[in-house]
Protein backbone atom coordinates (compact mmCIF):
# COMPACT_ATOMS: atom_id res chain seq x y z
CA UNK A 1 0.00 0.00 0.00
CA UNK A 2 3.31 2.41 0.45
CA UNK A 3 2.84 5.47 -1.90
CA UNK A 4 6.16 7.77 -1.28
CA UNK A 5 7.98 10.23 -2.57
CA UNK A 6 12.12 10.11 -1.35
CA UNK A 7 13.38 13.32 -3.64
CA UNK A 8 16.86 14.59 -3.07
CA UNK A 9 16.07 18.15 -2.67
CA UNK A 10 12.67 20.57 -2.50
CA UNK A 11 14.76 23.07 -4.86
CA UNK A 12 16.75 22.93 -7.96
CA UNK A 13 19.34 25.48 -8.33
CA UNK A 14 17.40 28.92 -10.21
CA UNK A 15 13.89 27.75 -10.25
CA UNK A 16 11.57 28.09 -7.18
CA UNK A 17 10.26 25.54 -3.87
CA UNK A 18 9.11 22.61 -5.24
CA UNK A 19 8.57 24.04 -8.96
CA UNK A 20 10.90 20.85 -10.65
CA UNK A 21 8.41 18.25 -9.32
CA UNK A 22 5.36 20.25 -9.65
CA UNK A 23 3.95 18.33 -12.43
CA UNK A 24 4.75 14.95 -10.61
CA UNK A 25 3.08 15.80 -7.95
CA UNK A 26 0.40 16.93 -9.46
CA UNK A 27 -0.10 13.42 -10.07
CA UNK A 28 0.74 11.59 -6.75
CA UNK A 29 -1.09 13.91 -4.80
CA UNK A 30 -3.93 13.57 -7.12
CA UNK A 31 -6.95 12.05 -4.90
CA UNK A 32 -5.98 14.53 -2.06
CA UNK A 33 -6.68 18.47 -1.88
CA UNK A 34 -5.03 18.41 1.82
CA UNK A 35 -1.42 18.00 2.45
CA UNK A 36 -0.45 17.73 6.53
CA UNK A 37 2.91 19.35 6.67
CA UNK A 38 5.32 18.62 8.95
CA UNK A 39 7.74 22.12 9.77
CA UNK A 40 10.08 20.84 12.27
CA UNK A 41 13.48 20.58 10.17
CA UNK A 42 13.03 24.64 10.35
CA UNK A 43 15.90 25.53 7.26
CA UNK A 44 17.79 28.38 8.55
CA UNK A 45 16.12 28.26 11.85
CA UNK A 46 12.78 29.90 10.62
CA UNK A 47 9.45 29.34 12.46
CA UNK A 48 7.06 26.78 11.91
CA UNK A 49 4.56 29.38 10.59
CA UNK A 50 7.13 30.82 8.40
CA UNK A 51 8.26 27.56 6.70
CA UNK A 52 4.53 26.15 6.30
CA UNK A 53 3.72 29.41 4.42
CA UNK A 54 6.34 29.09 1.72
CA UNK A 55 4.98 25.55 1.55
CA UNK A 56 1.20 26.42 0.73
CA UNK A 57 2.79 28.94 -1.30
CA UNK A 58 4.21 26.43 -3.64
CA UNK A 59 1.19 24.00 -3.35
CA UNK A 60 -1.37 26.49 -3.94
CA UNK A 61 0.19 26.38 -7.71
CA UNK A 62 -1.09 22.86 -7.84
CA UNK A 63 -4.55 23.41 -6.26
CA UNK A 64 -3.66 21.99 -2.93
CA UNK A 65 -4.22 23.26 0.78
CA UNK A 66 -1.13 23.04 3.35
CA UNK A 67 -1.97 22.64 6.83
CA UNK A 68 1.57 22.31 9.63
CA UNK A 69 1.05 19.66 11.98
CA UNK A 70 2.07 22.64 14.67
CA UNK A 71 -1.66 24.31 14.85
CA UNK A 72 -3.12 20.82 15.37
CA UNK A 73 -3.50 20.37 19.22
CA UNK A 74 -2.86 16.55 19.12
CA UNK A 75 0.33 16.34 16.13
CA UNK A 76 -0.42 11.58 16.40
CA UNK A 77 -4.01 12.66 15.80
CA UNK A 78 -3.34 15.13 13.12
CA UNK A 79 -1.29 12.13 11.48
CA UNK A 80 -3.78 9.87 11.39
CA UNK A 81 -6.23 11.76 9.94
CA UNK A 82 -4.26 13.09 7.40
CA UNK A 83 -5.05 12.86 3.69
CA UNK A 84 -1.24 13.02 2.90
CA UNK A 85 1.83 14.10 4.52
CA UNK A 86 4.64 16.47 3.35
CA UNK A 87 8.32 16.18 5.25
CA UNK A 88 10.01 19.01 4.31
CA UNK A 89 13.73 19.76 4.60
CA UNK A 90 16.31 21.62 7.21
CA UNK A 91 18.21 19.81 9.60
CA UNK A 92 17.87 16.01 9.91
CA UNK A 93 19.13 16.04 13.84
CA UNK A 94 16.51 19.14 14.57
CA UNK A 95 13.78 17.18 12.73
CA UNK A 96 14.48 13.52 14.13
CA UNK A 97 14.55 15.23 17.69
CA UNK A 98 11.17 16.90 17.31
CA UNK A 99 9.62 13.36 15.84
CA UNK A 100 10.59 11.51 19.06
CA UNK A 101 9.92 14.30 21.42
CA UNK A 102 6.45 14.32 19.92
CA UNK A 103 6.47 10.94 19.59
CA UNK A 104 5.21 10.41 16.13
CA UNK A 105 7.68 7.80 14.91
CA UNK A 106 5.26 4.86 14.95
CA UNK A 107 2.04 6.71 13.60
CA UNK A 108 4.21 7.81 10.56
CA UNK A 109 4.94 4.61 9.76
CA UNK A 110 1.56 2.60 10.25
CA UNK A 111 -0.23 5.26 8.24
CA UNK A 112 1.95 5.42 5.63
CA UNK A 113 2.44 1.81 5.88
CA UNK A 114 -1.43 1.33 5.27
CA UNK A 115 -1.52 4.32 2.19
CA UNK A 116 -1.46 7.63 3.31
CA UNK A 117 0.91 9.28 0.74
CA UNK A 118 4.18 10.74 1.84
CA UNK A 119 6.59 13.40 0.41
CA UNK A 120 10.01 13.62 1.63
CA UNK A 121 12.28 16.58 1.03
CA UNK A 122 16.08 16.74 1.70
CA UNK A 123 15.49 15.69 5.75
CA UNK A 124 12.60 15.26 5.14
CA UNK A 125 13.88 12.20 2.89
CA UNK A 126 16.55 11.25 5.17
CA UNK A 127 14.44 10.13 7.53
CA UNK A 128 13.28 7.97 5.11
CA UNK A 129 15.78 5.50 5.65
CA UNK A 130 17.05 3.01 7.82
CA UNK A 131 18.84 5.53 10.04
CA UNK A 132 20.12 9.02 9.51
CA UNK A 133 23.99 8.15 10.16
CA UNK A 134 24.26 9.33 6.06
CA UNK A 135 22.90 13.34 6.72
CA UNK A 136 24.92 15.92 5.56
CA UNK A 137 23.77 18.13 8.34
CA UNK A 138 25.52 19.60 11.07
CA UNK A 139 24.63 17.58 14.36
CA UNK A 140 23.37 20.92 16.20
CA UNK A 141 20.55 18.87 18.32
CA UNK A 142 21.53 15.42 19.85
CA UNK A 143 18.22 13.28 19.41
CA UNK A 144 17.17 10.56 21.14
CA UNK A 145 18.45 7.96 18.25
CA UNK A 146 19.37 7.78 14.79
CA UNK A 147 16.76 4.95 13.96
CA UNK A 148 14.63 7.04 11.34
CA UNK A 149 11.43 5.44 9.71
CA UNK A 150 12.65 2.97 7.31
CA UNK A 151 10.34 3.12 4.79
CA UNK A 152 12.71 2.17 2.64
CA UNK A 153 15.56 -1.01 3.37
CA UNK A 154 18.89 1.35 3.19
CA UNK A 155 19.82 4.30 4.16
CA UNK A 156 19.76 8.03 1.96
CA UNK A 157 22.19 10.36 1.33
CA UNK A 158 19.91 13.39 -0.16
CA UNK A 159 21.98 16.26 -2.38
CA UNK A 160 24.46 13.81 -3.37
CA UNK A 161 26.98 15.45 -4.55
CA UNK A 162 30.68 14.47 -6.67
CA UNK A 163 33.79 15.67 -5.62
CA UNK A 164 35.07 18.04 -6.64
CA UNK A 165 38.75 17.64 -8.61
CA UNK A 166 39.92 21.33 -8.62
CA UNK A 167 39.18 21.80 -4.52
CA UNK A 168 42.14 22.14 -2.40
CA UNK A 169 39.98 21.83 0.98
CA UNK A 170 41.25 18.80 2.62
CA UNK A 171 37.59 17.87 3.86
CA UNK A 172 36.29 14.44 3.06
CA UNK A 173 34.18 14.01 -0.32
CA UNK A 174 30.85 12.53 -0.24
CA UNK A 175 32.03 9.19 -1.46
CA UNK A 176 35.15 9.12 0.88
CA UNK A 177 32.01 9.87 4.18
CA UNK A 178 29.95 7.11 2.74
CA UNK A 179 32.45 4.43 2.21
CA UNK A 180 33.37 5.45 6.07
CA UNK A 181 29.84 4.95 7.59
CA UNK A 182 30.54 1.27 5.81
CA UNK A 183 33.19 0.58 8.16
CA UNK A 184 30.70 0.69 11.16
CA UNK A 185 27.04 -0.46 8.72
CA UNK A 186 26.24 -2.40 6.97
CA UNK A 187 23.21 -1.26 4.87
CA UNK A 188 23.07 -0.48 1.17
CA UNK A 189 23.09 4.17 0.78
CA UNK A 190 21.75 5.61 -2.41
CA UNK A 191 23.39 8.90 -3.03
CA UNK A 192 20.67 10.98 -4.84
CA UNK A 193 21.47 14.03 -6.92
CA UNK A 194 19.51 17.61 -6.76
CA UNK A 195 16.52 17.13 -9.28
CA UNK A 196 16.08 13.18 -8.45
CA UNK A 197 14.03 11.36 -5.89
CA UNK A 198 12.82 7.81 -5.50
CA UNK A 199 9.19 6.62 -6.04
CA UNK A 200 8.12 4.04 -3.34
CA UNK A 201 5.06 2.23 -4.74
CA UNK A 202 4.06 -0.59 -2.73
CA UNK A 203 7.32 -3.28 -2.82
CA UNK A 204 8.94 -1.22 -5.97
CA UNK A 205 11.34 1.81 -5.69
CA UNK A 206 11.97 3.13 -8.81
CA UNK A 207 15.32 6.07 -9.30
CA UNK A 208 12.80 8.95 -10.84
CA UNK A 209 14.37 12.49 -12.82
CA UNK A 210 16.93 13.14 -15.01
CA UNK A 211 20.10 12.35 -13.34
CA UNK A 212 21.87 8.53 -12.27
CA UNK A 213 21.93 8.12 -8.72
CA UNK A 214 25.26 6.20 -6.92
CA UNK A 215 24.30 2.94 -4.83
CA UNK A 216 27.28 2.51 -1.94
CA UNK A 217 26.84 -1.37 -1.22
CA UNK A 218 28.76 -2.90 1.76
CA UNK A 219 31.89 -4.31 0.14
CA UNK A 220 31.06 -3.53 -3.35
CA UNK A 221 32.61 -0.88 -5.58
CA UNK A 222 30.06 2.59 -5.76
CA UNK A 223 27.77 2.30 -8.94
CA UNK A 224 25.80 4.45 -10.64
CA UNK A 225 21.96 3.53 -12.13
CA UNK A 226 19.94 5.20 -14.62
CA UNK A 227 16.37 6.77 -13.52
CA UNK A 228 13.75 4.39 -13.96
CA UNK A 229 15.71 1.61 -12.53
CA UNK A 230 14.11 -0.74 -9.55
CA UNK A 231 15.79 -0.35 -6.59
CA UNK A 232 13.78 -2.93 -4.40
CA UNK A 233 16.14 -5.64 -4.53
CA UNK A 234 18.71 -3.27 -2.71
CA UNK A 235 18.78 -4.18 1.36
CA UNK B 1 48.80 25.10 33.25
CA UNK B 2 47.05 24.31 29.64
CA UNK B 3 49.73 23.76 26.44
CA UNK B 4 47.41 23.30 23.46
CA UNK B 5 47.39 23.45 20.04
CA UNK B 6 44.01 23.21 18.56
CA UNK B 7 44.59 22.67 14.29
CA UNK B 8 42.02 22.88 11.57
CA UNK B 9 43.58 20.38 9.55
CA UNK B 10 46.59 18.06 10.01
CA UNK B 11 47.68 18.76 5.85
CA UNK B 12 46.96 21.48 3.80
CA UNK B 13 46.79 20.95 0.09
CA UNK B 14 49.81 20.05 -1.73
CA UNK B 15 51.63 18.91 1.22
CA UNK B 16 52.60 16.38 3.31
CA UNK B 17 50.81 15.31 6.91
CA UNK B 18 51.59 17.88 9.46
CA UNK B 19 54.24 19.15 7.36
CA UNK B 20 53.24 23.18 7.72
CA UNK B 21 53.17 23.29 11.42
CA UNK B 22 56.34 21.30 11.82
CA UNK B 23 58.40 23.99 12.85
CA UNK B 24 56.05 24.99 15.47
CA UNK B 25 55.48 21.37 16.39
CA UNK B 26 59.53 21.29 17.67
CA UNK B 27 58.41 24.53 19.79
CA UNK B 28 55.46 22.64 21.37
CA UNK B 29 56.83 19.49 21.69
CA UNK B 30 60.51 21.45 23.03
CA UNK B 31 60.49 19.28 26.10
CA UNK B 32 58.73 15.79 25.09
CA UNK B 33 60.83 12.74 23.03
CA UNK B 34 57.26 10.77 23.12
CA UNK B 35 54.12 11.66 22.19
CA UNK B 36 51.47 9.07 22.68
CA UNK B 37 48.75 9.31 19.63
CA UNK B 38 44.90 8.63 20.11
CA UNK B 39 44.00 6.78 16.57
CA UNK B 40 40.31 6.60 17.34
CA UNK B 41 38.97 8.63 14.37
CA UNK B 42 40.35 6.29 11.92
CA UNK B 43 40.26 8.74 8.96
CA UNK B 44 39.24 6.75 6.01
CA UNK B 45 38.72 3.69 8.21
CA UNK B 46 41.60 2.87 8.65
CA UNK B 47 43.29 0.56 11.19
CA UNK B 48 44.52 2.01 14.53
CA UNK B 49 47.74 0.41 13.62
CA UNK B 50 47.91 2.34 9.97
CA UNK B 51 47.02 5.57 10.95
CA UNK B 52 49.89 5.62 14.29
CA UNK B 53 52.25 4.42 11.14
CA UNK B 54 51.22 7.66 9.59
CA UNK B 55 51.51 9.86 12.62
CA UNK B 56 55.27 8.18 13.04
CA UNK B 57 56.63 8.99 9.94
CA UNK B 58 55.33 13.13 10.03
CA UNK B 59 57.06 13.21 13.89
CA UNK B 60 59.95 10.80 12.93
CA UNK B 61 61.21 14.52 11.05
CA UNK B 62 61.45 16.29 14.58
CA UNK B 63 63.05 13.61 16.18
CA UNK B 64 59.49 12.07 18.04
CA UNK B 65 58.66 8.77 18.97
CA UNK B 66 54.48 8.25 18.82
CA UNK B 67 53.32 5.48 20.05
CA UNK B 68 49.35 4.61 19.49
CA UNK B 69 47.21 4.26 22.64
CA UNK B 70 45.63 0.72 21.50
CA UNK B 71 49.19 -0.72 22.43
CA UNK B 72 48.51 -0.70 25.45
CA UNK B 73 46.60 -2.64 28.25
CA UNK B 74 44.99 0.29 29.91
CA UNK B 75 44.38 3.48 27.85
CA UNK B 76 43.73 5.41 31.11
CA UNK B 77 46.77 4.43 32.36
CA UNK B 78 48.41 5.42 29.20
CA UNK B 79 47.04 8.84 28.93
CA UNK B 80 48.21 9.61 32.94
CA UNK B 81 51.79 8.56 32.06
CA UNK B 82 51.94 10.09 28.55
CA UNK B 83 54.13 13.07 28.14
CA UNK B 84 52.28 14.22 25.50
CA UNK B 85 48.93 13.38 23.50
CA UNK B 86 47.80 14.01 20.22
CA UNK B 87 44.38 13.14 18.74
CA UNK B 88 44.40 13.11 14.68
CA UNK B 89 41.72 13.61 12.39
CA UNK B 90 39.05 11.67 10.67
CA UNK B 91 35.51 11.20 11.81
CA UNK B 92 34.30 13.23 14.93
CA UNK B 93 31.22 10.51 16.04
CA UNK B 94 33.68 7.58 15.95
CA UNK B 95 36.70 9.16 17.95
CA UNK B 96 33.90 10.34 20.64
CA UNK B 97 32.03 7.40 20.67
CA UNK B 98 35.66 5.29 21.75
CA UNK B 99 36.73 7.82 23.80
CA UNK B 100 33.11 7.26 25.63
CA UNK B 101 33.89 4.09 25.17
CA UNK B 102 37.12 4.06 27.12
CA UNK B 103 35.85 6.15 29.58
CA UNK B 104 38.88 8.28 28.96
CA UNK B 105 36.96 11.54 28.91
CA UNK B 106 37.78 12.54 32.22
CA UNK B 107 41.17 11.53 32.47
CA UNK B 108 42.12 13.43 28.92
CA UNK B 109 40.32 16.51 30.92
CA UNK B 110 42.57 16.23 34.08
CA UNK B 111 45.80 15.44 32.79
CA UNK B 112 45.13 18.21 30.22
CA UNK B 113 44.59 20.59 32.63
CA UNK B 114 47.23 19.86 34.53
CA UNK B 115 49.64 20.64 31.93
CA UNK B 116 50.28 17.62 29.68
CA UNK B 117 50.77 19.29 26.26
CA UNK B 118 47.46 18.40 23.99
CA UNK B 119 47.83 18.47 20.14
CA UNK B 120 44.54 18.30 18.26
CA UNK B 121 44.11 18.31 14.13
CA UNK B 122 40.58 18.42 12.81
CA UNK B 123 38.07 15.26 14.82
CA UNK B 124 40.85 15.82 17.28
CA UNK B 125 40.31 19.55 17.14
CA UNK B 126 36.82 19.27 17.24
CA UNK B 127 36.39 17.57 20.78
CA UNK B 128 38.58 20.35 22.32
CA UNK B 129 35.27 22.63 22.34
CA UNK B 130 32.23 22.39 24.28
CA UNK B 131 30.52 19.72 22.22
CA UNK B 132 31.07 18.03 18.70
CA UNK B 133 27.25 19.96 18.09
CA UNK B 134 29.16 22.05 14.88
CA UNK B 135 31.68 18.98 13.65
CA UNK B 136 31.33 19.04 9.57
CA UNK B 137 31.32 15.01 9.38
CA UNK B 138 29.05 12.36 8.90
CA UNK B 139 27.10 10.74 11.63
CA UNK B 140 27.93 7.70 10.92
CA UNK B 141 27.69 6.06 14.61
CA UNK B 142 25.89 7.04 17.82
CA UNK B 143 27.89 8.28 20.41
CA UNK B 144 26.73 8.32 24.00
CA UNK B 145 26.83 11.93 24.13
CA UNK B 146 27.90 15.23 21.86
CA UNK B 147 29.70 16.85 25.12
CA UNK B 148 33.34 16.93 24.29
CA UNK B 149 36.09 17.70 26.45
CA UNK B 150 35.85 21.81 27.12
CA UNK B 151 39.02 22.72 26.75
CA UNK B 152 38.13 26.11 25.25
CA UNK B 153 34.84 27.62 26.54
CA UNK B 154 33.35 27.52 23.22
CA UNK B 155 32.67 25.27 19.60
CA UNK B 156 35.39 24.83 17.53
CA UNK B 157 34.54 24.51 13.44
CA UNK B 158 37.57 23.33 12.03
CA UNK B 159 38.04 23.28 8.20
CA UNK B 160 36.47 26.37 7.87
CA UNK B 161 35.12 26.73 4.07
CA UNK B 162 33.80 30.09 2.78
CA UNK B 163 30.90 29.89 0.59
CA UNK B 164 31.41 29.48 -3.12
CA UNK B 165 29.35 31.48 -4.92
CA UNK B 166 29.61 30.16 -8.01
CA UNK B 167 27.88 26.38 -6.91
CA UNK B 168 25.11 25.70 -7.95
CA UNK B 169 24.71 22.92 -5.14
CA UNK B 170 21.59 23.14 -2.93
CA UNK B 171 23.55 22.25 0.30
CA UNK B 172 23.50 24.58 3.23
CA UNK B 173 26.62 26.64 3.81
CA UNK B 174 28.93 26.60 6.51
CA UNK B 175 27.70 29.68 7.52
CA UNK B 176 24.27 28.95 7.40
CA UNK B 177 24.95 25.81 9.53
CA UNK B 178 26.85 27.45 12.30
CA UNK B 179 24.15 30.19 12.32
CA UNK B 180 21.44 27.01 12.42
CA UNK B 181 23.31 25.84 15.56
CA UNK B 182 22.81 29.54 17.43
CA UNK B 183 19.26 28.74 16.91
CA UNK B 184 19.26 26.20 19.96
CA UNK B 185 22.88 27.10 21.53
CA UNK B 186 24.50 30.24 22.75
CA UNK B 187 28.50 29.26 23.17
CA UNK B 188 30.14 31.27 20.02
CA UNK B 189 31.50 28.70 17.71
CA UNK B 190 35.06 29.91 15.33
CA UNK B 191 35.90 28.15 11.91
CA UNK B 192 39.26 28.10 12.10
CA UNK B 193 40.40 27.58 8.53
CA UNK B 194 43.05 25.08 7.08
CA UNK B 195 46.39 26.42 7.90
CA UNK B 196 45.25 28.19 11.34
CA UNK B 197 45.54 26.90 14.90
CA UNK B 198 44.44 28.08 17.82
CA UNK B 199 47.08 27.99 21.34
CA UNK B 200 45.66 27.61 24.39
CA UNK B 201 48.59 28.61 27.15
CA UNK B 202 47.20 28.78 30.44
CA UNK B 203 44.18 31.27 30.09
CA UNK B 204 45.23 32.88 26.52
CA UNK B 205 43.98 31.27 23.60
CA UNK B 206 45.88 32.91 20.51
CA UNK B 207 44.82 32.25 16.55
CA UNK B 208 47.72 31.24 15.01
CA UNK B 209 49.00 30.29 11.07
CA UNK B 210 48.99 33.41 8.42
CA UNK B 211 44.72 33.18 7.92
CA UNK B 212 41.93 35.10 9.41
CA UNK B 213 39.58 33.02 11.67
CA UNK B 214 35.62 33.29 11.49
CA UNK B 215 33.59 34.06 14.74
CA UNK B 216 30.26 33.32 15.56
CA UNK B 217 28.58 34.78 18.38
CA UNK B 218 25.01 34.49 19.93
CA UNK B 219 23.09 36.68 18.18
CA UNK B 220 25.68 38.83 16.44
CA UNK B 221 26.77 39.19 13.13
CA UNK B 222 30.34 36.73 12.70
CA UNK B 223 33.30 38.57 12.44
CA UNK B 224 36.77 37.74 11.18
CA UNK B 225 39.29 37.78 13.82
CA UNK B 226 43.49 38.39 12.73
CA UNK B 227 46.48 35.58 12.95
CA UNK B 228 47.36 37.15 16.77
CA UNK B 229 44.20 37.37 18.32
CA UNK B 230 43.45 36.91 21.73
CA UNK B 231 40.53 34.73 21.99
CA UNK B 232 39.83 34.10 26.30
CA UNK B 233 37.06 36.56 26.54
CA UNK B 234 35.08 34.57 24.06
CA UNK B 235 32.62 32.44 25.88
Amino acid sequence: MKNIIIASTSTIHGSDYLDYILDDLTIFFNEVKDILFIPYARPGGISHDEYTKIVNTAFSKIDKRVEGIHTFEDPIDAIKKAKAIFIGGGNTFVLTNQLYKNNIINTLQTVVKNGTPYLGTSAGSNICGLTINTTNDMPIVYPPSFKALGFVPFNINPHYLDPDKNSKHMGETRETRVKEFHNFNTQPVIGIREGSWLHVKDDSIILKGHLTARVFEYSKVPYEVESGTELKHLK
